[in-house]
């Protein structure tokens, strides 16, 4: 599978584009460093533009939908018709992400990959149904080869898309009822960690409802203990948009667009991501620390540092969408700002 | 001193508006909880605008600034002429807040209350001179009784304005050659703090630069150790620009404007308010957690816990802009999101 198109290398940062910027921040009327997280995000976004003063104009936001297998052994706080639902609500105008997005004009498309409870065809939503569900990874792989790559294909399609609207920044989002569980079984596999460390509440679970979801994450991983390899492993105990994430933000790492991950889902499909594909980190920033369980220990896996902690645990791109108006406000202060020649004020 | 202006009750928050934004945050299509402190907020703003559905729209800016004979003790990286210099940049465009400001399309008000280096009149600064700067309060009271007084009623006219223009929330910003000395020690008066606990690095100041900072107020909070009334220790140990973020900040809850406090020297300023006045703690939001050593202890001694924390140590309001889009999409969620019942949604 080298060959695959999620193995071609990603480009690398443009690091006189960084200097230049850094430059410039050492020059602006403040002490150098006091603007501390804005400033590095001025300097990375240089970077990945290649331009000494970047834009964070246009934001696309694709949110994948779809069902889980392991839905059925009861793990969600939610009934599973939520999935295909919200997929309404989403294009409708009604969901939190429909509401941010409108907040910072970013674009927002709704794919739906596979819901138990089909919609059918929805105007504005784009239909790329796989399944009406992956299987119960309990008992078998959660999907087949052609499905898995056949998600990762609409996720780098959606990228394609967003290349085409000249995107500054590109933010996945997920919708799917049992996909915490679905993400935490994936990430246990992948960093070695032990439910009892990574499994947490999802939508609301109880004490009880969270020790049923660990008993559940570790039958998947005794059931396919044998599964060692990165893309084995998102086929076994992943979901269609999971794939459909780490797909795209493969694409986006190497169409040189930058992508800004959401909460704990979002955070494993970009260790799927990083794991195929090491290039894609340097693409990639962290918008948030979600209440969710596990999701510290995933983004430590990844040495990310968010920029907010809100305790939001909801998905759908939500949290990235939060973090917007900073990445442009960063990008804003180092490009609009005097120098100190320009505003006539004295240096330290 | 009770009769004084600022020593007026504050309005209590509306708790029937809280009780029913809290409802229908409940039937918002997400699982119960899952936004966070961005649900806070909305239930938070209900109360203060007595709404269920709050917004926050127009946003107004005061920016102080003013000089510190304490700077004669070389305490700051950078010298006194800036603070003068600063006046000019912040209406001139080029300051951070400037940029801010226009990013969130508040209205920026600069007002001065004198500097060493006095710029003279400059179309759109409001100029509101009390001396060229305190007193050097290593030897000598910081203000007079009346100095104090003044600076505080200029705090509480900018917020004045603010009410005519309907501002739905005031914020206040400082610039001051070694004002977060002077904060310091204040905020170790009021707190029983030692230096060697509250005193950072300002603008830039190395560690032998912080050892001198901390012997400077010791030997002021030595010097002032009678002094044990609020007001007292504001007018021995602040600057202009503090007891007008203080009056500002009373006037603003007596006159039912809620509050986004910036970092550690508009805190410090909040404390004061607070220990003048209780009832102003209700109207207040906190921005975020400056990287200045002090402002932990600060915030925790107000029981304040704020949304950002981004490294940033440049005061002027600056953190303080950069949480209002988090603020506003707060609320848009609160008022936009589609409920269970009008989504078709299903419930837990």
């Amino acid at each position: 599978m080298t060959d695959a198109w999620w193995s071609q290398p990603c480009p690398s940062p443009d690091v006189a584009a960084a200097q230049s910027a850094h430059a410039r921040q050492g020059v602006l009327t403040k002490p150098p460093g006091s603007l501390g997280m804005l400033e590095d995000i001025a300097v990375w976004y240089a970077a990945r533009q290649g331009s000494e003063r970047p834009r964070v104009e246009r934001v696309w936001i694709s949110v994948f939908a779809a069902d889980h297998g392991v839905a059925a052994e009861g793990v969600s706080a939610f009934p599973q018709a939520v999935t295909g639902e919200m997929v309404r609500n989403f294009i409708g105008g009604g969901a939190a992400i429909s509401v941010l997005a409108r907040a910072v004009g970013a674009a927002l498309d709704v794919v739906h990959l596979g819901t138990v409870n089909d919609p059918g065809a929805i105007a504005g939503v784009h239909r790329a149904v796989i399944a009406p569900s992956t299987a119960n990874f309990c008992d078998d792989a959660a999907m087949t080869s052609a499905q898995v790559a056949a998600a990762m294909q609409v996720g780098a399609e959606r990228v394609a898309l967003a290349l085409d609207a000249d995107a500054d920044l590109f933010i996945g989002g997920e919708m799917g009822i049992a996909n915490t569980t679905a993400a935490t079984a994936l990430a246990c596999a992948l960093l070695e960690e032990s439910p009892d460390a990574l499994a947490g509440a999802g939508t609301g679970l109880d004490d009880a409802g969270i020790a049923h979801k660990r008993a559940v994450v570790r039958r998947a991983l005794s059931r396919h203990a044998d599964a060692i390899d990165t893309l084995e492993r998102l086929r076994r105990l992943g979901g269609f948009e999971i794939a459909a994430l780490a797909g795209a933000y493969i694409a986006a790492a190497q169409a040189r667009i930058p992508v800004l991950v959401d909460g704990f889902i979002a955070t494993v499909a970009a260790l799927v991501a990083v794991r195929l594909n090491a290039g894609v980190r340097d693409w990639l920033l962290f918008a948030h620390r979600s209440h969710e369980r596990g999701h510290a220990r995933v983004l430590a896996a990844l040495d990310a540092r968010p920029l907010l902690d809100l305790g939001m645990r909801l998905g759908e791109a939500s949290g990235a969408a939060m973090a917007v108006p900073l990445l442009r406000m960063a990008c804003a202060l180092h490009r609009d700002m005097a120098t100190f020649e320009q505003a006539g004020v004295s240096q330290a």
